[in-house]
């Protein structure tokens, strides 16, 4: 058996499902309807009824492993990606645990990602330079989305510095591009709600395959994104949404509210490809 | 009762342990004697004889979460830390975890360093910029430990880009000492490897707290850590050591051994200050 990248995993079911969509697991308990608080594993049941309701119509699934870290959750993440794989193994997952640390515990980080969580991708921090992200770079066939310009208003801080003529963002995704995508795996991180950096990064990138968050609850715009983002082929884009998608509903209806919302943006998203 | 920050806790423990040695939890059960490897929490029962071992001979104590992660371990860590709070409650805990996400993300990993583990400290990344480090801020009787210039090789690539007439770590130290420091809690990341880096560090950030990795299996000299680090009383400085101490011996006698270690590395930084 072939077994394939991280971005053949992604453009394989970016055809099949037709979506760039990504949705963001990012399981809050406040928002949970009661039916689902009272079950033995809320976080699973939960993930599980998102999962079954909306995995014709996305491209992958990102859980963000804060929200079981909070909740002493661990066990419910590993149920949830155990379950997609058994049952929707043509859906990458990517862990976002935005990572970063020296070698030696980089590697136990990249053990958390890929070998206890089986995790098709798992997103770094660059701050530490090239060896801390080696041990997850050295796992070929695993995808690393590096931070590159995040959503936040405060990513201007440290990320718009100026170094020599470039912001700094600039400088990473060249790095990215270039010396740390030695195993063809690298991946970016840019928030939706900076479409021109987007474009900027684009022309530096070629096709590696961006993650954009941003978009639902943070409010960037689905049309720049797409237009400034997209490889030639109509491609190279995970459009992450979570809250918009997930807390459709907060009643016994959320599933199906869920689906609906995912419907409506992976439609959206497919208009400007 | 007064509430003490976490700078007063780490002077308080300096002071009765005449210390500026931090002993990093990075367990790794490859390094275990057979002995620890039978128990039914191996982990736990080898931070416990490590503690019981060394808690008059440091200020702090700093588990590494990835090492649990890996291990899907998380409940270990939970007992080591709750074992410190009621044997040695005045050693305070960093939880080294190197944290850095969007506000409502990054909300969750304060729940989970502070709340979930009950952490006195937490080391966070600072590539996102201010928001992205609030929710941890905000615990103002936290301490909040910013990755500033850490220890490995490839920290050049990033932390030593030259923004304006500064190295980026500069202007990450200025960031840390003025704008972000707020509720007084900050502290910083600054590898032992780079002593020189150390002493510019110091000149911009007054008193404020420095975790100095690198010493020990790292391989960095402790005499210009202390010369170039020390604030004007001799303290300022948490040095952690991990491996050297933890894995000094592999047998029934690792406990034993790893007191000798840090007894002879507590005295041998007690020397320059």
């Amino acid at each position: 058996m072939t077994v394939l990248s991280f971005a053949q995993q992604i453009a394989q079911a970016t055809k099949h499902n037709r979506s760039l969509l990504c949705i963001g697991l990012d399981p809050d308990m406040n928002k949970f309807p009661e039916a689902v608080l009272r079950e033995e594993w809320p976080i699973f049941t939960f993930n599980r009824a998102i999962i079954e309701m909306t995995h014709d119509l996305v491209c992958a699934y990102k859980p963000q492993i804060a929200f079981y870290h909070a909740q002493r959750a661990e066990d419910q993440l590993e149920m949830t990606i155990q379950y997609l794989k058994e049952h929707h193994p043509h859906i990458p997952v990517i862990l976002d645990a935005k990572r970063g640390d020296v070698g030696s515990t980089a590697q136990q980080y990249a053990l958390e990602a890929f070998e206890r969580y089986q995790a098709d991708a798992v997103t770094v921090n660059p701050y530490l330079g090239l060896d801390a992200m080696e041990p997850f770079l050295d796992y070929k066939d695993k995808g690393v989305i590096i931070l590159c310009h995040t959503s936040n208003k405060g990513a201007k801080d440290i990320q718009e510095l100026h170094v020599n003529d470039i912001f700094l963002y600039e400088k990473i995704a060249q790095l990215s591009a270039s010396r740390w995508n030695y195993n063809q795996n690298v991946g970016l991180v840019i928030g939706g709600t900076y479409p021109e950096a987007l474009a900027k990064i684009r022309a530096i990138i070629g096709d590696i395959l961006v993650l954009v968050p941003g978009v639902g609850a943070q409010g960037a715009a689905i049309e720049p994104i797409v237009t400034h983002g997209k490889t030639p082929d109509g491609g190279g884009l995970m459009i992450s949404a979570s809250r918009s998608i997930l807390y459709a509903s907060h009643h016994d209806d959320f599933a199906k509210a869920a689906r609906n919302a995912a419907l409506l943006l992976r439609d959206e998203i497919n208009q400007y490809r």
